[in-house]
């Protein structure tokens, strides 16, 4: 037998660091007219570029009333690529992150994970509390001992439970009590105990506690509930401890410009080893997602690492790279993998999404997406992989999610690639073209 | 990443041929007074070896009439060792096939099947005619290219589920026509057209189609089921083609010693080049079981391989083997994986078997099964793996169908190990007793 990932020994983890290899400021709309391409590559670089533009000339006000002083740090959107370190392990960003909720990416083993290119997963604490319990995991000597992780693991700390469980909840200032999920049994989180059971699950990057707000929300309770999540924030990074990797801030707001800049400065302050946009991809629309972000993205602290909760469709990672965003999740593609539909590139199938039970595959020799460098489309025919599906055979769900997972990673790797050009503007949009589609016609 | 079997090429496949490496007879009673190791081999050997013996001293009758005229060859009865060979696929006999029934052995790629050492595997002739149909596999050169499988196939018939769906389908002299399972269309399976689907297949090892005999049975149907199955192994025979690689028939009987003779005979005389004893592990106990294999073992052609259908319990294998079969197939492996139950050691658990869904094993940090080689048991913990199953993971399902098979993998290969031996007796006792238990008594 060759050698597998399950047989190598597990790298050392330890410290936390973010070194920015590179960075690029969205060119001005003046530059769009001696180069055409920049203007192209996206509708939402266009429109950042022009937010962005605002705050070099000093325009010190916005839609609702985004007020920068002159005094304030106020950074330049754009793209940027560098490298997470974890010690021995090395995560290069942008990078799309897979979701292992409670201690397995769905559907596959922690070596198709690895087989991949992927060195960070998410965990879940409110999940991996429940079951299979904090202590039993800390006797294990953590998650990555527990499920043969090689690689780091970033733990989301239960906010988005605190919006996705809201009949199961109860919100004071303390913190949250649930009625968990599974037998109803109370499960109090505060800010400090998260960080206590991240601690313990010995997650190289802890989210704090927050609440992500629901969508839609007023004016009014998007600000209530982001002022406590700051709140928490500021607790929870005072509840650090010795054992506490790295702890990154979620910027909340709803959708609401002015609150995102608020609490955008309210995390920067507190100086988190990273920054987080919570409270997106909440059920907006694909536009308001794009304007919030351009609405943050300047207030977002320059040096450190930005990570955009809960995205995973190609096109707004594409477009949240150019905004700066360095870190990805979704459970979207490896959820919808398991339903029978892909990403693969235009090539493939212009729609850049291919539905495996369409009756268009029955016969198909060839693979999911001949470009495709995975496991999946190295062996496997559409045909055969319809077969499975239709046949309710549990392998099918095993093939898809490796070369969703793939997709994203290269599409990611590509994207890092263009980034380190000194003019990456034309390479993005190629890789955006193959990936994502044409480029649509920037919006005025 | 690290050469996968994925990257392998296919080995070519041509011809077949059983070579016998070693044979031993079951020692006489008189034997085993000198050496007490032989009678406590297992109940079955002491029964099968006075079943032989009366035929060595040409007692011509027993039971309800089984008679061998002194003329006939009628063949001592004791374990073998050998290969099949498939061209560049060769399989060590006796072995154990996993069951890959619509192209799939559940849960696994067929890399993950080769990785344990298995080169041949099932495939269910009745169950690709409905899906995804043999003119789309003949399409694609066969099942081996369409599922990616490198090693060699044996497809069963449909005589299983002339038994399993009697509900559906109605039985004519000509064959057996099925109001499909999937969506009532009709399926009509004749000894003839059989043989044409797994010509499609290109099935490296054909089956007859024959009547799996219901279970009870009286004697007069069981002889008449046997009968006509009988008339069917002889039209199938006639019906074979170029493009049949190998056909083996398959020995009905009920539980009849006398019919199981018969049909032995019948089946002896078509010169096939294999012969299944089918009909069995139909619901009858062990004991009967066993009895009808003793019955029936005498009159098996003695250069040829035997294999005996639906079985794959540890101690039945073990049995078996020492009755002089080469080969099984069993799906109850790999299902009961699925459901959390899983074969180990008796080091491990001496009942042999063990639930993962078990509190017992909440905490415990050790593998299934210590002695065990699988990917496996040399990565996670029973904790790990029964946290799995509780939270529903679909990659619980995986690792523990390739533990499972790993077991019955090394188990067979252990005694083959033991077979080539000259004396192979403590050998095959001492396999037993780590694989299934200890020997019981011997059964007066």
């Amino acid at each position: 037998m060759t050698e597998r990932s399950s047989e190598r020994p597990f790298p050392r983890r330890e410290g936390f660091s973010f070194v920015m290899e590179k960075s690029h400021a969205l060119p001005l709309p003046s530059d769009a007219k001696e180069n055409p391409e920049i203007a192209d590559v996206s509708p939402l670089c266009t429109s950042a570029l022009r937010f962005s533009s605002l705050f070099k000339e000093r325009a010190l006000q916005e839609g609702q009333g985004i007020v920068a002083s002159p005094e304030e740090s106020v950074h330049l959107v754009g793209p940027r690529v560098g490298v997470l370190r974890f010690g021995e392990v090395e995560v290069e960003t942008p990078a799309f992150m897979p979701v292992g909720t409670v201690g397995s990416v769905k559907a596959l083993s922690p070596d198709d994970v690895e087989d991949i290119g992927y060195r960070l997963i998410l965990g879940n604490t409110y999940h991996l509390a429940l079951r299979p319990g904090v202590e039993l995991l800390q006797e294990f000597g953590g998650l990555h001992a527990f499920m043969g992780w090689k690689g780091a693991l970033l733990t989301d700390s239960g906010g988005f439970q605190v919006m996705s469980l809201a009949k199961l909840r109860k919100l004071k200032e303390e913190g949250v009590t649930f009625a968990n999920h599974l037998n109803g049994a109370r499960l109090s989180l505060t800010p400090e105990s998260v960080v206590g059971l991240q601690d313990s699950i010995d997650s190289d990057i802890q989210m704090v506690l927050d609440e992500c707000t629901p969508h839609p929300a007023t004016f009014e309770d998007a600000r209530s509930s982001m002022e406590r999540s700051m709140r928490w924030a500021a607790r929870a990074r005072q509840g650090r401890t010795e054992k506490t990797r790295a702890q990154f801030g979620i910027v909340q707001g709803g959708m609401f410009g002015p609150l995102r800049a608020q609490s955008a400065r309210a995390i920067t302050a507190l100086d988190f080893e990273g920054v987080a946009v919570g409270g997106l991809s909440v059920g907006e629309t694909k536009e308001e997602m794009r304007r919030v972000l351009c609405a943050t993205a300047p207030f977002l602290p320059h040096h450190k690492p930005r990570y955009l909760m809960g995205v995973g469709a190609p096109d707004d990672l594409v477009d949240a790279v150019l905004l700066g965003i360095d870190m990805f999740d979704c459970v979207m593609p490896t959820r919808n993998a398991r339903n029978g539909t892909v990403f693969v590139r235009t090539a493939a199938q212009p729609s850049g999404k291919l539905h495996i039970k369409n009756s268009m595959h029955r016969d198909a020799k060839g693979p999911l997406d001949p470009e495709c460098r995975c496991k999946t489309c190295r062996t496997f025919s559409r045909a055969y992989l319809r077969h499975l599906f239709v046949a309710e055979e549990l392998l099918v769900h095993r093939l898809l999610t490796i070369h969703s997972l793939t997709f994203l990673y290269d599409l990611m790797a590509e994207l890092r690639t263009a980034l380190r050009q000194d003019n990456p503007w034309e390479s993005v949009a190629s890789v955006r073209a193959r990936y994502v589609g044409p480029t649509p016609a920037a919006a005025g």
